[in-house]
């Protein structure tokens, strides 16, 4: 057992952290948000600093090709602590690295699943940034939560398919850059209840596909990562071979997209724990009230050490599962990232609730990034199933130990 | 000690939720705002129903003059439940009925502290609904739940008074509608620290005034009730006749306007709390996931049942604080006033947490009233002086009664 | 609605605080415990003065007799202030005024549903502190939250009851002038799962009955009110006419007998906790740490903020239900009923806990009477069922509401 | 960065699970404990068994001497995860495998800083298990978490010291195989307020020792492990050779000696936790309410959830903590260590009260070791000082990295 990161993490957090110092918290009061929702400029110029270091797609654990040939070839392990940092600045950050959701779990299932044309056609134009993708998941009309309630078609006429159904909250679509979309749907509704589902590629301007609406979290539209869309699919025709793997393997491509999404947004919240921290810790230094600064406060101390309390708890716990992904894969990190999912998004909730309540009026208004992050991180509390669901079935594995 | 409402009150109460379930609830669907702020049109359809069925101004607890003559004359336990049930529909109850803060508070400073001169000129249109007002106390720049901190200067110039400052979440102020601001700042800096401020009437046209931005709270800029303004006061000039009160008497006019306020807030916020439970309900018992109903889960039973018991003690301490201004006035209710404002937003606000993961994504976006209600609800836990103020002198005057 | 006592209850509240000031609180230090478990002598010494004041039996509303012929006949709403304050000196006010459990909800038993003969040979030496009396209702091998799961037998054997079983944590049985037991049993295992259950009257000297050991409350014997007993039943016989009521009604019975018990828990239990702020509140402001008083750290003054508000909301709540009870009965009164049971134990272990933390080493002593007034609220946590099935029960009830 | 335990940590604990299997859980009922506190004979047996297995004296990280001269010269690390086996079945393993508090203090500090002589006299028959030792530094008088206000005083008289004080609560102290205690107090007032204290070894028989009384926790003696004692020094003489260290070293020791024994309650904690959620899981498996297991409840469910996560999340921060002992020492471990001490005591306290509320009465009782262990763990988070002072400490930490 070793808590230190080796010589490559260290020496790739270094240049990230002076990435971020020379280049992306300066660029932090430059972000506008473009009217047609397309990538603002100023991540574009990030974009293209980061790619000259080689900061770039860190997040693709390759397992096709050599280290470096796609991707940086690192382990879930290393690039934890540079997801995390990245967290620090998270409007900024991920996307510069071209390391943000949800682009990175589509281009790890194009990489794991796709076959040879669909890599060419989508997977090397996200890798180099030219396009951005949405995952097409949720529906309004059920409880998305349970996959097996997912009612959009994808119906097999001749050699295409056809898709029919309404989808929302799908990230990113709002961008007019975002060129593809993967949907989930049915293939077979009479099939077993796992071998239901498959996943297919729809370009944005196939016909039949209007992105209808931006849905708001918390009176956030989210614009400058493309922001949160309702999609409908009205009999949407593209060719059978826009389908990812086999039909009917759409809950296994999901279950192995989600590990490793889960991994990366714990490992950014972590860092936008560290921010929000840093900004509370910095804010009750220099506001006084009633005669001294609010940092004699005794109630506010103990939300600080809280926070550091649980901020080191719960990446501990991140990497730990990193770690598992990496020795025993994701199904014997099952437990462990279902204990991240839970833990981290309120863990970091709490600790922006607290940072918010420092600073007063500032802490819900534009001025600090406080709100807009509290509403990012209060969201994943239900984005990919809510606690509750996670928290039954890690219990259920739990009771499973002790019954017959 | 009687548990039961008046008849007067339950009279009120009858016409008052017939007028919701006939009026209200269903213009809620048909709320829109304006693009200059102004009063949305279907919040001015229901304020002339209203105002027909003597539904209006319930709120003026009327001191000067005969019941009726202004306001309906309730006491604050009267007024209580139906202030409650005006918070069903919090964005459009309250203005329907002319109770809507921060003109309710605006009109009892006026009718209580200021002369006939004032009342004549801005009570009157108020009490109308003709105009609308704002209440400029907080300032960006210090801590302003220390109202000693407070930095706008009110400057005597031979018969005018001259205003410089700055200040922000300036409610209802985006609304040109909003005729009048009383603003809040020092005419006298050397004076006994409670003996430094006064409030002073300044018409929004007056030069020097400029209202500079909509300021955000989790992302939502509330235009449907005006807004919350940033306004820089640029050595603006009223005559001294605007000043409210005695040069001074500010610290005390703010003490007295903010208990009522506070009530106010409290017994709409329990409104707000029974509006979300029964959703959460509603929604429950209508979802499916994992073969049966979500209010077949036994968390979520859970959540129900800890909102419920909640919310009957809140109501109760919110009744006893409006009982206790009643009999005992404001200074004897300040304990309980204090309470309320501590205990009702964050139980409020964990209700509406709940609601909003029961609902899933619906529950972060505008399709459901949840998230905007969540932002004005953990809004409150800092407006008017943060908890942790209130906690801090409600402590200390509890521990004076053990302290030699 | 009106928030003040009415002048019964005033005169009594001060009659009965000057019997603690005189009385009772200079007692607390002589309570020892007696080797054969009978009542303190010093509780004995108490229970003379407050028989010779007429603070004796102010628990029992009676309705079969005239006021005061049994019972002081207040009504619940009148008692519950009363029975807050001797919950200030719980180890010996309640018994000093024959106001203690369980010998208050047997007395009602029998009073209530008892026949002349049975109230007669036990309700008299009851009312009159002769003798103590214990209720024998749950079972060490059964969830007995859930009745239907009792299992002692209660078997018609020509003119007697013949009792087979096994209970245990009877609280007073370990007391040797605990002279009747009140066993709940099975008559008839077949009936309508409501109907399947007696209660009857066992004398302790029955052959066949067996004080097996004490049980302890987190270490705690509770000695000084006869402790909490394994009892077993071992063809025990006793003639039919012990058994209260109709065949079948036990169930009935012991809903009858719990409300009212409940809610004498939950006031007394606010008197514990007004009791447990006061030495908190008493000990911050002597100690000293770190160069000032413990009262001074922020944290402290949060702990008592939130007692303060909390002991505020319950004791509502407990006095809405108590008014309940009188004006709407137990049934119209059963969401508030099951309301206290859930929050006031918790709300009142949590301030004890506080003050446990305050006292330092001492807080967990035997020094204080803090630590052992914290384990029997605890054990109030799942004492008449465990809050899980409260909670739940009172969850479905207000999910009825929108339910067709 | 490695999650994995090294081989002879494996071995180690491979070995250690099936003493704990085959030796100390069947052991667990026939506990029984002494009527003059000395070592339960039960325990003695265990202690041959795992003497003759060299499950002995784990504990001790032995810079002095070769690995396994004293002690097994295993790194805190390695030591951890041993720890927390000790810790489900804390009444026992510890005690069997010489590892209990606090001895294992007292070892590491004859150790450390005691001389040749003290080495000889006192750590050899401490190391071998002959004797017992206690550790007297908290007073009744004081908020002894500040060490500054400790009042015992040290006094040199000519080639001896005299010591004069009360203390309390010294764990062990009852048990009069317990020969000889470390007394922390002052021998200099006047001198620098971290210089004033120092620790001496008073032989029990010395004349003016006189063990007081027995202190209770919630009620429990802990008469296992030879309870909590009050202790009086009265003009208590003993060598100027029985002082460890210098003069003034007293708090410096301290500070060294609790580092390593907050890491050691907390690995013994996390096994305590491990083994509540064992008894909860296999009671609700086991038990049935209408209708259905305990385990199939959500709420319950819910509770087994958190509990495996904030094991998971509180072992990996001990763990780290003591990897950092182990590579940087204790003052570079002093967040972590500060941060277990906070988070481990509350957590695992959090988990037995599930436990025991899923248990109903028998959790509260002595059928299970639930209620005492709760016990047990409710006093860490006051012992070695009040939890609300070490977050304080670490706030102020967290802070001046961000203060100029």
């Amino acid at each position: 057992m070793d808590f230190a990161f080796d010589s490559r993490t260290e020496a790739l957090r270094e240049q990230l952290t002076a990435f971020l110092t020379e280049h992306v918290y300066p660029a932090e009061s430059r972000l506008t948000v473009e009217p047609d929702w397309s990538t603002p400029a100023v991540i574009r110029e990030l974009q293209q600093e980061a790619r000259g270091q080689g900061l770039w797609n860190l997040f693709l654990v390759d397992k096709h090709s050599l280290p470096g040939e796609r991707g940086a070839g690192l382990t879930n392990l290393q690039y934890a602590p540079l997801a995390e940092l990245t967290g620090r600045s998270i409007q900024l950050a991920p996307a510069a690295l071209n390391c943000a959701a949800p682009d990175t779990g589509n281009m790890e299932v194009l990489n794991e699943f796709g076959d040879e044309a669909q890599r060419k056609q989508w997977l090397e134009p996200l890798l180099s940034g030219e396009i951005r993708s949405a995952f097409a998941m949720t529906e309004p009309e059920v409880a998305s939560s349970d996959a097996t309630n997912i009612r959009t078609l994808i119906t097999r006429d001749g050699d295409d398919y056809v898709i029919n159904g309404r989808k929302w909250y799908i990230t990113g679509a709002m961008n007019p850059e975002c060129r593809i979309f993967i949907v989930m749907g049915l293939t077979d509704p009479e099939a077993e209840v796992h071998r239901r589902q498959s996943m297919i590629l729809v370009p944005r301007d196939t016909p039949g596909v209007t992105v209808k609406r931006a849905m708001t979290v918390f009176g956030y539209e989210d614009r400058d990562h493309g922001g949160h869309a309702e999609v409908v699919f009205d009999d949407v025709r593209v060719p059978a071979g826009n389908l990812i793997g086999e039909p009917g393997s759409g809950f296994a491509i999901a279950q192995a997209r989600l590990g490793p999404g889960r991994i990366h947004h714990c490992m950014r919240a972590i860092g936008v724990a560290e921010r929000a921290l840093e900004l509370m810790c910095r804010r009750v230094s220099e506001r006084v009230a009633f005669g001294k600064p609010l940092a004699a406060q005794g109630v506010i101390q103990d939300w600080i050490a809280e926070s550091r309390v649980r901020i080191e708890q719960a990446r501990l716990l991140v990497l730990k599962a990193a770690w598992l992904m990496d020795t025993v894969g994701n199904r014997g990190a099952h437990t462990e990232i279902q204990a991240i999912k839970i833990v981290v998004p309120q863990t970091v909730e709490w600790i922006l609730d607290k940072a918010v309540q420092a600073h007063g009026a500032a802490g819900v208004s534009q001025d600090t990034p406080l709100a807009q992050l509290w509403a990012g991180l209060r969201t994943l509390r239900l984005a990919d199933g809510p606690d509750e669901v996670h928290r039954r079935s890690l219990a259920r594995r739990e009771l499973r130990k002790y019954q017959g």
